[in-house]
């Protein structure tokens, strides 16, 4: 435990918090949870099955329509043939890292993972007392593993890797071509591929590659919190190898006994034609946002080499202005009022350098907050 | 994972279900489930939360409204002065248990439990590489540690103890003086005593007496699924020491992000006056099975010396009939079509002679049960 730092993020939205409280108005660039809710079709089965159904613990892997029903997804949406055998609901992504790494990790086992990376993954590594190998990733791989780096740094205490795309921080994705090489270096090696795909759905380019193409081995990651504006829920899923689903349930029998029932009926609706029309458009809200927000950091002179493509991220160099992100983000709360996450929450890797900004929030909220960054970093 | 288990009534269950898809009639009485589900004005709170407020994260530790009324409830119910600050809402009981042993088990640490116990209580303790010393109980000491028992088994790798009242399978708890008694020797030793007390409420007796009642250094997991019947929900909390509160909002927030909100909101209904005459209805109901069920059983020769006070589990000897409660509990099943628990479920100690009942099913039920169990003994 001692390990497991809390967020600089917090102390930012505390100040954030006692600064509004003073009748300050900040603008909230920190922030990782989308400002939609649930789409009303979600609400609404969630109400009705309330009204009709008597809410029992479900199975341990979640209820079958549920796990039917993301399965269908894969095949409808991505064209991927993903069995609900292989599909564990979970209590949200967090269950879901949480049973992959209690299941994959002893004691000792090192887990390859890029840095800067959503600090969360590497504590569930800590969970079970195995070891991160942080490996510093810039703009020249899109701030990714790829198979070079992870051969140069396997070893024989190496278990396997954790990976995430779009990434967050950077909402960078990996190509296809390199999750297809990695998968298969991973697995030439006797190693387990985790892949953190919470943000599928959310891209704004056809890049994106699920793991799930390449290989049935692989664990992926997913979430109902991101694309599905279903946070609060705590709803996600894990894909798995067919030959893990016995211990996987093992695991989620005795450590959740089974996700919360009335978000499952919820999730039944997220993939319904009405649902998806909503979240189509949000979708393409988010894509207005980063088409604004990421020329006109450009242009405010932030270092942005690749292009974000997914999530709702922009990881942004400040060499131009400062030489301590976290120093920069708690002045440009003070004085100008705009509150964004400091490097240093996502790794050790020439954080102090870097800092995130995130576009969940309306676009006129977005304006403002370059108007300000703008007199902040001019003044 | 190679040492956890699967559940031998998870094969008694899927055997009772392939004889009910043949057409027979199955009395259950291996269901660790009230037949109750969530009372009208939980599932009403919770409709009207969906209809009028964003279902967004909420904090680690839970909704502030919600440790509030979970802290009224220790001071209306218990007369227990348990601030909200010391009170985190968890994702179930299981939600608790994996914070407490997360943040308080390293690896090599030894916690003595009493054998039998739950079984996913000393799970949790595995999950982070600890170990669990179960020590033998028997009816001399309620199925129960004591001080003695604690101070005999207590070497340099012991970190505290996980006990039960009431306790599961055998529905007995821990007097109060042996309750203080306890709490007093693992502080005297600088350990940490974990109670689980989801059973409170579900007492038939006027024994019980919470741990928190001797100490605001212990930690106390609690659970939404029983008294309150609320299990879908996977809703509990985790009473913690002041000074761990930081370090249990670390891990909370890691691990979980936070419980799920619809739920929480859920959990505001669980204590008001109309909620509370609904479940005390349901109180009186459990008695009243108990109280058909447990002479019953010593009327047809099971040993039961020790009355259990609370829960709704019997843990009855069969060394009158059999020598083999597996076996026993399979006969049972085939040849009367009654389900019931055995005892390896919960431990290793003398695990042959015992099996458990649940009466978690309606009277006539449990008087159907008890007919065929009779046919089955003399037949």
């Amino acid at each position: 435990m001692s390990e497991i730092q809390p967020f600089q993020v917090m102390e930012i939205w505390n100040r954030a918090k006692a600064l509004e409280a003073q009748g300050k108005h900040i603008v909230q660039m920190q922030i990782g949870e989308p400002d939609f809710t649930a789409p009303d079709p979600v609400i609404a089965a969630c109400v009705d099955a309330l009204k009709q159904n008597p809410i029992h613990y479900t199975s341990a892997l979640g209820m079958p329509l549920l796990r039917s029903a993301i399965s269908s997804h894969y095949r409808d949406r991505y064209q991927l043939d993903v069995p609900a055998s292989r599909i564990a609901v979970t209590a949200g992504a967090s269950g879901a890292l949480l049973i992959a790494a209690g299941v994959l990790v002893n004691p000792g086992d090192e887990i390859l993972m890029p840095d800067p990376a959503y600090p969360c993954n590497r504590h569930f590594v800590r969970f079970f007392e195995g070891q991160v190998k942080n490996i510093p990733v810039g703009p020249e791989t899109q701030y990714q593993l790829t198979r070079e780096l992870i051969e140069a740094n396997w070893t024989e205490k190496t278990r396997g890797v954790l990976i995430a795309s779009p990434s967050n921080p950077t909402g960078t994705m990996i190509p296809a071509h390199e999750m297809r090489a990695i998968v298969e270096v991973v697995q030439a090696r006797g190693g387990v591929t985790i892949v953190d795909e919470i943000y599928q759905g959310l891209t704004y380019a056809s890049g994106f590659a699920s793991a799930l193409a390449w290989s049935d081995r692989v664990f992926v990651v997913n979430s109902f919190s991101k694309y599905f504006s279903m946070t609060g829920w705590r709803l996600g899923w894990l894909v798995m190898p067919e030959e893990c689903v016995r211990e996987v349930e093992a695991f989620a029998q005795n450590a959740f006994i089974c996700p919360s029932a009335p978000a499952q009926y919820a999730g039944l609706a997220a993939f319904g034609a009405e649902t998806t029309r909503i979240l189509e458009q949000r979708r393409a809200e988010f894509q207005r946002r980063r088409d604004f927000l990421l020329p006109a950091l450009r242009d405010l002179g932030f270092s942005i080499p690749v292009t974000p493509e997914g999530a709702f991220y922009i990881y942004a160099g400040i060499e131009r202005f400062a030489r301590d992100s976290g120093r920069f983000a708690f002045d440009l709360l003070e004085e100008a009022g705009v509150a964004i996450t400091p490097g240093k929450d996502f790794g050790a890797n020439q954080a102090e350098r870097y800092v995130r900004f995130a576009y969940t929030r309306s676009l006129s909220d977005l304006q403002e907050g370059v108007r300000r960054l703008g007199n902040f970093l001019h003044k």
